[in-house]
């Protein structure tokens, strides 16, 4: 029998008292191991840091997304004062569809005329948790109008003012520390917990409060990578925790940002987690973060905040299955994983909680992306969207408040190529890869244990002239491509082109932010590091071309 | 949303209000579509009749296992006159591994002795539903006490009578009625509802109620193989409630196995559930079981039946993949699926229900499998199984009533060879094989878009000296042999090596009851025939070796 001994699993209670949204197809079971995560997360994507599954350090980047999230949990506190927040109601429920790198983010998230002149790089919401340190500000500086970077269209300025502390994974780079955008907090690292370095070649990833740095993964910060033992959850809990402590005594709305990566390679967990589950190393790190997601929901309810705020959990892409099965988890049914734009690499789950507010139980087929959670935002505190730029987000009040099922294309991008894109329960393939022979022949393996010939090619195939057609309902696993000649072929096809003319000519190319690499603006002297004596001299500046597995 | 328009979804309410026993690795979305399986079946291993993907007629073996069920509704009520049933309380819950044929089940399930000397092929409980024809009786046979097969160990006479209807797949041979072994009333086919054939080189399949076909299928009995489109769910269902609303009536406790092939292919739906799900055709079988059962749990409770009704739901093997995806399931992160012994072809979901008795919401990791409901059965009648004959059987109550984890193994046989065993979280490979190079070649594919190198071998590859060994907890999907070397593949194999060694020792071959088949034995002229005026003429008597694909 699965019941824990372990304090506050997070989501049975959760899917008992409140509301569970999430995506049926990715609905399996992202740990095999215990009762808490199963009901609740979903199809293997077990929310994960997007690590290369190998130690390096995604933000050596010349610039600032420095790599992808884990793990979100976003708190957003209303109170009667800020009626823009609490009118209407604030019940965001979503199923987000990651984008799985932040070339693409950056890429394609150039709309019209940008949506912060300071920021051309961030079409609205595309980049929200995923590279929060560059995006999150809008979404919080709408909310909060803070202005600073003049993102907030004129007249929406009303929100509360937001507190937030534990993001991570922000780009390191000074321009991009969370308190330049929008946070009033920050406990955590700018990185990935990659490493151990020498700090030779590289350094150690630093791990901030506020301003300055605190210390240093393996350093101050130690991670076991033999047992895999760390508490970085449990530090990371008490943070939050006493965040909302504090803002409930200072009777203070607010927003929390709260990024674990325990599942990301190199996976760790606390010692009274490790060895709990049957799921290995991997497992302990879900029930960790599980329990600690339990911990958070049980405060806001003893602090009677339950009913004023808004939970939503999600993840940044699926499972990074290079790194199973110890330290990566498993798509389920869905082929691929993480790197890859098949549904194992883009379906994730998502799960949002507001006690009294959204029903129990309740699951929608209505297909979302991170980018939605700007517009739905907006549309939950009674703003429009600026109309002169596109949005690429959509309002998904409709889908979460009345039940409706908004047919919307959703594309699917890795570097500049538009890979795939889905149509409802259409996805067409535009062009097919998972990786090169090259690197595959060395061990590399987006899929492993996986092969649809024609599909999981290691050439990068090009189908637009004829696109390979799934239907996602009945063959979410992208199996069995639908046969060029069929009128249901034809009609999908016929539906889909025009979404797609569409959506190439809105888009108006960016500056890619990735595609320079250089060792010198790692975070070799951080604010602070003198107080700790923790300087490490940078090496010579020397910008290169970065080489991105995917 | 997923607010079904349709009565009786069977299982959101059943997990909510009581039990839910299931394997967690395996519990998985076996439907993709609608909510209401999400969450009590299992891993893709959709309930499934275990048809050869192809318009063939299992039954036409010489011998009595004629095809493997598709789902098995087993309903056991009990009341107060029978203490032997009430005491100690009948709260089944387990997680069955079914054994993926009958031949396997005949070849590995005689046991010392045999259970019953008139059945010699079947050690006590490893066929219960797999082959009801000829096992269920026993274990309706020590309920009733029907006697009628010499089956019942003096003493265990004092069970309930017992009455069930629409047992399918029963061996279509006289000796096998039904009504020969402890049936009281039947309404069904000896056989999977494979066709429609021409009535000369094969006959269609009869349908029965109790001693007399009324009738075949695709003929009396229409199914509509180009839209789908038939009603005998809808048929079985009303069968059911029947049945219940007389025992009911007549105060009398009863056993309802209720076995419908709905998801098996040729997969069908009832006009109403046609295009209802986002999976296809199979998803609306799925939907229109799911809702049946939902009626049967209502009623159940509407007659005041429900806390003394014990209900019990499993499958026979996992998702037939060479049938998906429109006519079969998803075996979701497990390896191949029905026709092997990966866990695609064994894990699938269990589900027991007894309202008042088994608490909502239970999930069990205790490794059980069919062969177990003969054991659990005399357990919970306060029997014990006979001493003079090898029973394979686990009693699960520990499990069940204690949470207990019992280690024990589990034999995955094809044909005579034992093919794999599991123990604990480890399962040892002997051999590997999904099927021949010739078959593959034909587009017969166990294993559709999976490709795990040196496992999914295509010849039958022995690994008797060092076998393969996988971490099911870590690694559900078999894609990560433990290295030879380890500390942790010696212990594994040490713990292993003396079970199978014990196993094997004790085993007794039996007599193959599957390798003659004659076409002059098929359904040519069931009795009723006459009435109907549809007898057929048998063909001239030549058996000859029967060929099965796995």
């Amino acid at each position: 029998m699965s019941s824990s001994t372990l304090s506050g699993p997070a989501f049975p209670e959760l899917e008992k008292r409140h509301a569970v949204f999430r995506d049926s197809e990715a609905l399996l079971d992202c740990s095999p191991e215990e009762g808490h995560w199963r009901s609740v997360c979903s199809s293997g994507n077990i929310p994960e840091c997007s690590g290369q599954g190998k130690p390096r350090e995604p933000g050596d980047s010349g610039d600032g997304c420095s790599g992808l999230e884990s793990v979100g949990t976003v708190l957003l506190q209303s109170s009667p004062q800020h009626p823009a927040v609490t009118q209407p109601p604030l019940s965001l429920r979503w199923t987000p569809l990651a984008v799985p790198m932040c070339s693409v983010v950056w890429q394609h998230s150039v709309g019209k005329g940008g949506w912060f002149p300071g920021l051309p790089g961030c079409r609205p919401g595309l980049s929200v948790l995923v590279c929060p340190g560059l995006s999150t500000h809008w979404v919080l500086g709408w909310l909060m109008g803070e202005g600073e970077v003049g993102c907030c269209p004129e007249g929406t300025r009303q929100g509360p003012e937001v507190l937030v502390p534990v993001p991570r994974h922000l780009g390191h780079r000074p321009q991009f520390h969370p308190l330049k955008h929008g946070f009033d907090e920050w406990f955590g690292s700018p990185n990935c917990h990659f490493g151990p370095y020498d700090n030779r070649a590289r350094p150690n990833i630093p791990v901030y409060r506020d301003w300055e740095m605190v210390g240093r993964f393996y350093e101050e910060f130690p991670i076991n990578l033999k047992t895999g033992e760390a508490n970085l959850t449990q530090i990371y809990l008490e943070e939050a925790l006493d965040f909302i402590r504090r803002q409930q005594a200072r009777q203070r709305p607010f927003f929390l940002y709260w990024a674990i990566d325990a599942t990301h390679a190199p996976v760790y967990a606390s010692r009274s987690f490790l060895g709990t589950s049957r799921r290995g190393r991997y497992g302990d790190a879900v029930r960790e973060i599980d329990d600690s997601v339990g911990r958070i929901l049980r405060l806001l309810r003893e602090l009677r905040l339950g009913d004023s705020t808004f939970v939503f959990f999600t993840s940044d892409n699926g499972a990074a299955l290079i790194s199973a099965p110890e330290q990566g988890g498993s798509n389920g049914p869905f082929l691929c994983g993480k790197q890859t734009t098949f549904e194992g690499g883009m379906r994730v789950p998502a799960i949002a909680w507001w006690p009294g507010h959204i029903p129990a139980g309740q699951v929608s087929h209505q297909l979302g992306s991170i980018m939605d959670l700007f517009s739905t935002s907006l549309s939950l505190a009674g703003l429009k969207p600026p109309r002169d730029r596109a949005v690429d987000g959509l309002d998904l009040l409709p889908a979460i408040l009345q039940g409706q099922l908004m047919d919307r294309p959703m594309f699917y991008y890795r570097g500049n190529t538009l890979m795939a894109v889905t149509l409802g329960l259409y996805k067409a393939h535009f062009w097919t890869w998972t990786n090169s022979w090259e690197e595959f022949k060395q061990g590399i393996d987006f899929c492993p244990g996986q092969n649809v010939s024609g599909v999981t090619t290691h050439t990068q195939e090009e189908h637009t002239k004829l696109p390979l057609m799934f239907h996602l309902g009945r063959d979410p696993g992208e199996r069995y491509p639908l046969s060029f000649g069929s009128a249901e072929y034809q009609d999908a096809l016929g539906r889909i082109t025009p979404a797609v003319q569409q959506h190439q000519e809105a888009l108006v190319p960016g500056q890619p932010q990735l595609n320079v690499c250089n060792q010198a603006v790692m975070n070799w002297a951080p604010p602070g590091c003198e107080k700790l004596g923790k300087c490490l001299r940078p090496p010579e500046s020397v910008p290169e071309k970065c080489s991105w597995l995917h």
